[in-house]
């Protein structure tokens, strides 16, 4: 296998674009993309896009890729369209290292690009829904029931007003809390620091700062979540250009370098603890060479502030139910031991499902060529992204785990 | 790269399942094709799973993979969801290829699952309407109305009671037989030549003969096109097993080896004749180390019968124009110089879109495997399939084309 680097990365703003549609988002996110690597798009030879959601709101299926780059000019290389619900970008990604670093291609396109935000909000909820095995989704709801709606006898919200992980997490969220004496401050307190790093991301779908109070205040979706520790609905599109090594030196004196690529899914019985987001950084860890303790900067995915703690645990940060210390440590804000989400993540970055994983890279890209501005880690050097999509029978669908370094 | 087998491989049989969902179709294909393998469901290391329609069929979108193989016992191994159209599943083998051959995996499951058949009728026309780009829908069934419908000022069918793509296929029928002379019969002859084959084939949908008269005198579907000149709708299943060299030959006395393996799209501009067909072949050919001449068996995207018969001209086995005479001289029948379609091809096995790729490739297994049946062809030893799926402003969305041996 031959060396991969990252020579190019861009992408939108993170937001809701009532007037762009996935041709205008996916332009804008590949028109950076090659500026940044100073090629042309002709010099393409091969495209891997990860969209989730476009057959639900907009009818889309089968030929995404094609659709929405022949629109910009790119064609007649080869495409391939991937799926892994909100982890469909950074599986795009993977295969795009896997074309390059097998020999077969020397220049790869990796795109994430999702529209979630409907005028019919219906379509949205059910696009999210798509995530999980539709067949199994009513008894999932049921199942899901916060304890206060249990009581009042309330129908879920889960298929009405809110996404359906939102109680997914919700639920892991009161788990941790019982087993190992987690606060909501605690939370907060994440969603805090990612919402601070936001304001200083200008593609950033929110770029306000909260205090833990303001978190804490804003209303419940689904105890003990509240609306600021959830990610928003948007839309957005990111890109990555990989190369071989050769081609990347011709190109960049800024070489990003793809050193593990992991993508797992399930539970891994196996494990004492963790599950699979332990066994993807497990096996990335060992394909780099490099141990928790080498990263400098991280991007993971808090798709709600509780997953983001409880990532701390299964990457290694810290001990098993020792997340909500490390947080209040300060270890993993901009300044701390490891920076998490630097870019706001996606609760303040936001998270339009099929384009999170690339643009996790993105950020990485950025913070290790030494161009993040006020979010800027000071001499990073070693970078990971942990994204995670869909859940089956109680397992996860697929998470990845990439390690970049300069 | 490494050297790939193909190991075992499997299918269901293709039609309409009322009862059975794409769970139970992927296990009968997957539990098939492990058998085949001799290997227990437990030595799979990847699964890359095509799918083209389950958003708009079932809304499950994200995670079909998932979804299908764990409800059979298979997970904690990386999924990958792929699509392109009728090309879903091709791709999902090319990449299950790429991960055995860079040495990523020693064992991959390549499968292509679909149900097209729908009781809601308009789901199932909405599902083929996806493989187009659906904000040019309006405008291409009014460009693609056949002169009939134009002249009585009748609103086109595209939409209506067939599929879209039958009417892009009748235009190109049109034009060939304006340009070349070509006739509606030499047309139908390819479908009394597929129809006949897939009579010898247990997996086929339709397993009826039929005479040159019988084919003329089915019903219109967009001129020149009859019924029994077009693919039918169905639903299936079916996987491929590939493995490193050195995994199949503990495996199996009978390896059926991938040589070439790939994937393209858009037109060709650079070529005089042909588009990507020509194209995907020729790279195929190149990597393969054969030519057409050494091509014992051919699966080709049949999905109507003039399809075959431009394929013919763009796949090298005639020149330009030739097809109708091709076709006529029988060298494209079991016992001729090539013999196409052996399995009956997408008119009388049946085209349920995201199986088709899997299942032209399990046609060549078999038959290179000398596992045929009535239907084997005596001494083959080199097989191609040719798999395209959907289109955008007129080019090919994507085109497959894998050279298999002995």
């Amino acid at each position: 296998m031959r060396n991969v680097a990252i020579a190019g990365a861009g992408m939108t703003r993170f937001g809701k674009y009532a007037d762009s549609g996935l041709k205008e988002l996916t332009r804008e996110a590949v028109n950076a993309a090659l500026a940044s690597a100073g090629i042309d798009k002709s010099a393409l030879q091969v495209a891997i896009v990860g969209n989730a959601a476009a057959g639900v709101i907009t009818g889309q299926e089968c030929i995404r890729a094609q659709v929405v780059l022949r629109e910009m000019g790119i064609d007649e290389i080869p495409m391939v369209n991937t799926e892994n619900a909100c982890a469909s970008s950074s599986t795009a990604f993977q295969l795009a290292w896997l074309y390059v670093a097998s020999g077969v291609y020397d220049v790869a396109l990796a795109l994430g690009v999702e529209k979630m935000f409907s005028p019919d909000k219906s379509r949205t909820l059910a696009a999210f829904s798509a995530g999980v095995d539709v067949e199994q989704l009513r008894g999932l709801m049921e199942q899901l029931k916060p304890p206060s709606e249990q009581k009042s006898g309330a129908e879920s919200g889960a298929g009405k007003s809110r996404s359906l992980f939102m109680d997914i997490y919700a639920a892991g969220a009161r788990s941790h809390m019982a087993k190992y004496g987690t606060t909501k401050e605690q939370f907060a307190r994440v969603a805090v620091k990612n919402h601070n790093n936001g304001s200083l991301n200008p593609h950033a779908q929110y770029r306000e700062r909260y205090t833990l109070e303001e978190i804490l205040a804003s209303p419940t979706v689904a105890e003990p979540l509240t609306r600021l520790m959830c990610a928003p609905i948007g839309d957005g599109a990111a890109a990555a250009i990989l190369m071989s090594e050769d081609r990347a030196r011709q190109h960049t004196t800024k070489p990003v370098w793809v050193r593990a690529s992991t993508l797992v899914s399930g539970s891994d019985h196996r494990a004492e603890h963790g599950g699979i987001t332990a066994r993807a950084a497990r096996l990335a860890f060992e394909m780099a060479g490099v141990t928790a303790r080498d990263v400098s900067v991280m991007e993971v995915h808090d798709a709600s502030a509780p997953a983001e703690l409880m990532l701390y645990e299964e990457l290694g940060l810290c001990g098993e139910g020792e997340g909500g210390q490390l947080v209040d440590s300060g270890a993993t804000e901009i300044g701390g031991r490891l920076p998490v989400n630097t870019s706001g993540g996606l609760l303040a970055k936001g998270h339009p499902v099929g384009a999170t994983g690339v643009a996790q890279i993105y950020e990485i890209f950025l913070q290790l060529r030494g161009e993040a501005g006020e979010r800027q880690v000071a001499g990073a050097r070693v970078g990971l992204t942990e994204n995670g999509g869909g859940m089956v029978r109680g397992e996860a669908a697929a998470t990845t785990v990439h390690i970049l370094t300069v």
